[in-house]
């Protein structure tokens, strides 16, 4: 039987319940269903009705995360069960969303599906604490990578890639492996004392940032005990941005 | 005197009112000032209340637009007659929005600024076209580039930046240079077979998409004939976009 509604993919956005954007709002105010990671906010999915069906994909009863097969499966089955899916993904479907994989596997079987756009994490980390991911004359380019690969090895791009003092570097997912960016970023070149920014839970109100230098980046990260999902940014911008503690106060509050 | 309310740079997402995140749809219809860039859809602006005053920095009287200076000059100046002023910029002000420029000049006279995030069109139209901006073992990364620079001459990333194949680019307002971008992206060794998307109005209903290979992009790009803001994705990912246009078929239309 062909399924009586596409599966909608909507971006949670980073954090903040008014960070949704209005379609996505929409989306999840009428779905039957809806799979969502373990990082999407709680508050974002309480927006779903009442009678709703969660699941929390990113967990299972024994604390392990269902396997990407598990996922594909139960979407294409609650669609074509003649609910209305949503599936919910942190930040932006698009980036580093793993979308491509389950948009496929649903469109093989005959299930459409249509994606709702969301704020990634860096546009909201940049708004809260007040800088600008590109600024004129100072970075006129950003690059978005993640410390997470495929199989669980860190993949780091090419020193080409990490030197340029132009190009805001953007790391999602990365602070697991903050080790050898700080190591590979430094290798191909840049300035030691390029400005970084540690952010905790970009976009919610919880959200934190600790600024230093890219030598001492991985010091800052363990230093800055996040427990809320992390964004590490490197390059001249972050010199402007507000309302961070700077690492140096970070150190001597350790101390004391 | 200190201004009562800080000024907010507002990001108007790509061109749906309804991609518009919530807390920017409260700020805007609270606005008694907005100003905004011509470029920002007239959807979006028409949500702020009929008596808030509306200025169009992008356009003069003259048919030119305003030189940045004027712009932060009445943003201080409604500020400081103790208006709710909004900043309305296209997107996510953080990217390629300058900003900086208006935010720093604010707080140099003792202006409060805070800034809410936006849909970039990037995101947008990886939505629209079904495809994802990042694929596990097909794109890792993703760089964000403009064709605009501070003196109006093309400024290109070196040819590093633009090699890796694992990389997306993604080029915004670049379409007046695309012969320039064509030409370093090929040199610097990236398949000529490589697809690229040429995307119009990302993210509004109007918006249309073209699907050809690198080496043709300012072919594809001139025979495209966009009105609207233009958009270009280079890399493997946008093999799986969906609704677009190849060019095969456009030239076959051009040629009829």
């Amino acid at each position: 039987m062909t399924p009586k509604h596409p599966v909608l993919f909507v971006g949670a956005g980073p954090g903040a319940a008014d960070l949704l954007t209005l379609r996505a709002l929409r989306a999840i105010e009428s779905a039957e269903v809806l799979l969502h990671d373990s990082l999407v906010n709680q508050e974002v999915i309480t927006l779903a009705p009442p009678t709703c069906r969660l699941v929390d994909v990113g967990k299972r009863g024994d604390g392990d995360a269902y396997p990407q097969g598990s996922t594909n499966a139960l979407l294409a089955q609650y669609a074509r069960a003649g609910h209305r899916v949503v599936r919910l993904k942190g930040g932006d479907p698009s980036l580093f969303g793993r979308v491509e994989e389950e948009r496929r596997y649903l469109e093989e079987r005959g299930v459409e599906t249509i994606t709702i756009p969301g704020v990634t994490a860096a546009s909201a980390a940049a708004a809260q604490f007040s800088f600008s991911l590109t600024e004129r004359d100072v970075s006129r380019r950003v690059l978005y990578l993640t410390g997470r690969a495929g199989g669980g090895a860190v993949c780091l791009p090419s020193a080409a890639l990490l030197a340029d003092a132009q190009t805001t570097l953007v790391l999602y997912m990365a602070a697991h492996v903050i080790g050898d960016i700080e190591a590979a970023v430094l290798r191909a070149g840049r300035d030691p004392r390029t400005p970084v920014l540690m952010i905790e839970s970009a976009g919610a109100e919880e959200g934190r940032a600790w600024r230093g230098a890219l030598a001492g980046l991985t010091d800052l990260v363990a230093q800055a005990r996040a427990r809320g999902p992390s964004l590490i940014v490197i390059g001249d911008v972050a010199a402007h941005a507000r309302g961070v503690e700077d690492v140096a106060a970070l150190v001597r509050q350790s101390a004391a």
